[in-house]
């Protein structure tokens, strides 16, 4: 790797990942270079992590998440202790995230959390002593999906830039369009393609909110779209987000990928999917070589081995035997104590944590962990 | 061990386990020979899977088989991801079972899958691109738990010709029994007594299936049985298998292994069990230095790392770092599509699975996945 | 180290831990100091148990305890195989403790077990052929909790000789506090303050049984008591321990730790508590240096690891490939069957475990599996 990639790689020690914007658009950069380094030369990383400890506290079951980081640590020379689910963990008996947390950065070197809760993993960060990883909390942040996204994309075309990127299916309800979405905002010279029946349009907030950093257009017409695209990212139209059953029914088939569809398709597109797939991509299209979303899952796995190296700060082939300690969160410099409405907020549901918003650009108060802005 | 021998082994690399026919009588031989060997030189093997990751997808709970499996990779240097329980697991949200074999094969070198739907096994690993062994698919099939009954033979015997085996409690129903007659049915000179009550009594079309390659008697009285045994291969009588309760009262305790029946036994033979044992063999047999059933189960621990060094294609030293590829499964070569009957059938559980059943010897089909002969 | 304790350590090798009292007052310095050897050195341990299994059978959830544990055998270079919660195991499907812990023995090299019904881990202790380490037993016996309490004390403090340690909280049926009470009463000039509501205080059988042994005043005020104290050891006041409402309300934050009654405190003072924390010490005191609670759940991982070393009678540097084999229990020389009377003992919940009792000093006969003497 160049040195100052590398460098950008060790700046990174000690921080947490709460969400994708949490790192710049150089940061990300390093830390795809580091994947690829780590795809490229698994020898030098099989024993980087020999002496650390991965905790996966998952307080609501998400197998592959969960495995996708518990093999990561592995192949880094890693162990893993945990839970995969609530019910039998007992940790959250009367005690606070933050103890939990606490505790549990006595035992492992870094944390990958897990919750049903929106800002739990911040509030888990806040009282650890060691890095914490976001490894989804309820309906607001996945970021290491959103990586394994952008190293897919990364690894396969080289860069972000110049990139047409189809999003289709769920666009309004999908967090993990939106999250792509805003990420891939950040580069240059790319143009959005929304493809979505009306009632599952990409909202006009989210829009309004890119403003001039992003092209788009928008079609319900996936055969229309495809001869554009470079990148198709697929989400599942469900069911229940219609109201009107017969509407469902009429255009559920429209937002299948099928081989038909595919012909429209340039060479090289990519197909991506954060999976898991149900009917939204039918089964004989998986063996064209331009449907890439059992890769993805794979390049999931390494973003996260890279995620974990950079946060903990190791060097190949260099033990260190000090715990690397957590730096802290970024606050918002002007936040102060503001009740937030979420009910589904961390400091909602836990008695430790106090609320805190920050001032948004138009006068209202975000919440510093689930952001819902109040107005 | 000898070259020939090794080059058996070699062999296997890539194969999948899905019944235990799968492997010839020289194949076995060698899968046990490097049992052997694994056995009498631990440190040779202790790092041989360092940069290895065995999945072990247990979509029905079975401590003791996951147990083993995880003993396994542990000693052989490897590490384990997984999941225990299905209600702890995501996986098989709407996801079909080729789609998460699919991206665990991208995760795990190995995988150990236990599935209660018959013929699950099969299903995952057409899709996986790594070796998958079957850990039990409800009633089907549980070849390890064979491999397990034959290596405690081969090892404490040192060879399978010759010997007199009896098979006592419920003939009926019992898979184990079923197996490991059909495996010993391959070697020479091998006689079977059959001990059981008419109710449960090894099934003729089995025994016919088999019909020249065994040499076997029936009783009802382990008694009479046991000064000519070898091999006494012990399985519960259950109460439910019985119509006349009045009948299983009468009849349970002659099927109950204690002290006075071990003393009308040869000075070698072997008592066998697949554990758990209930109220079968008396505790106080325990001591008897011809119970072999707590040894069986560490014999079944070493034959799974026999079975994952060879499937993986691994050599004592030398670390590779390429994942190893599954070879394509056996399908018979005249398969086609026809419907399997069998309501546990993978093809009726999984919607991405197609019916594929292969002509019978006497002009019926039979299910590719369950076996299940469609009559 | 020095050598005298290195002999200690060494005499440890195949025991097993089933209630603080196991150890002698000389080997349990020789733990601590082994644990001191341990934080100090990790390099020196790190590989210790590089080809050893530890089996953490927990038939109750305990997930604090568990981790601790795993990390333990982690940091040693060890790995774990388990269960985490009896619904995820099958293992209790009609076999006995004893059984279990038999075949468990067969694959791993030391065994901990959490379990609801008392004695159980000292039943499976007599059939395992490796090990075991009580990890709690139901409302019995929880020696690693103890000894975490210890570690800590000997670790800060240097010795156990001369404190004087306040009890707060619910001295009737915690049972931490009787345990760390007994295991303090065996040092020198130890003084305990029991600080507790009328309704909750420190048995009087307890304080007789130590007797001489122990010095101690008690009283209802923590503002009185906390001038004097060394060590304060918090546990929490629960309501459903009142039959009157009423008296708890009026009661319950007389024994919450706050910043006010910190204030009171000596400069050099521990607060101690097993953690978890409900709201008996106050968020805010954790800031204060004294507040050692979370401190006290990385120690319990050090002694943890320092138990796992001396019972398998691990060297640094030096891998041994023979098992440790389980010395025998200690079990009174005049015992003999005497049925137990407690509904939870282990002896009236498996059908594998004979009842066993040993004469007491007052004609009385005592379990040998759960303590409960029989008047």
């Amino acid at each position: 790797m160049e040195k100052n990639v590398m460098e950008t790689v060790k700046a990174l020690k000690g921080r947490s990942l709460m969400e994708p914007f949490d790192f710049s658009v150089d940061e990300l950069e390093a830390l795809f270079c580091l994947g690829d380094d780590i795809i490229d030369n698994p020898q030098k990383y099989a024993h980087i992590c020999d002496n650390k400890i991965l905790a996966t506290l998952f307080y609501e079951p998400s197998t592959r998440t969960r495995l996708s980081f518990e093999t990561a640590m592995c192949r880094l020379g890693g162990k893993v202790i945990g839970f995969a689910d609530p019910k039998a963990s007992s940790v959250s008996k009367g005690e606070t995230i933050g103890d939990t947390a606490r505790i549990i950065s006595g035992y492992a070197d870094i944390i990958a959390m897990r919750h049903f809760v929106e800002g739990a993993p911040k509030a888990a960060a806040m009282a650890s002593s060691v890095p914490v990883i976001n490894a989804g909390d309820g309906g607001h942040q996945h970021p290491t999906q959103t990586l394994a996204d952008l190293m897919t994309i990364h690894r396969l075309k080289g860069s972000f830039d110049n990139l047409t990127i189809g999003m289709c299916g769920d666009l309004k309800y999908g967090r993990t369009v939106h999250s792509l979405l805003k990420a891939m905002s950040r580069y240059n010279n790319v143009k959005f393609v929304f493809i979505a029946p009306d009632e599952l349009k990409m909202p006009q907030d989210l829009i309004d909110e890119l403003g001039e950093s992003i092209s788009w257009t928008e079609t319900k017409s996936m055969e229309e779209a495809m001869p554009q695209l470079d990148v198709l990212y697929m989400t599942r139209v469900q069911q229940e987000r219609f109201d009107d059953k017969e509407q469902y029914e009429r255009l559920k088939d429209s937002y299948i990928l099928d081989k038909a569809k595919m012909a429209l398709a340039k060479e090289d597109m990519m197909v991506l999917h954060p999976l898991p797939r149900v009917n939204e991509i039918e089964f004989d299209v998986d063996e064209d070589p331009r449907a890439l979303y059992f890769d993805q899952a794979i390049y999931g796995m390494y973003v996260r081995m890279a995620l974990i190296v950079a946060l903990l700060g190791l060097t190949p082939g260099e033990l260190t035997w000090e715990k690397t300690r957590r730096l802290p969160l970024a606050i918002h410099p002007e936040a102060k104590e503001v009740a937030c409405t979420n009910p589904k907020c961390v400091t909602n549901n836990d008695r430790a944590v106090k609320a805190l918003a920050r001032p948004t650009e138009d006068g209202h108060w975000a919440c510093e962990y689930c952001d819902t802005v109040m107005k």
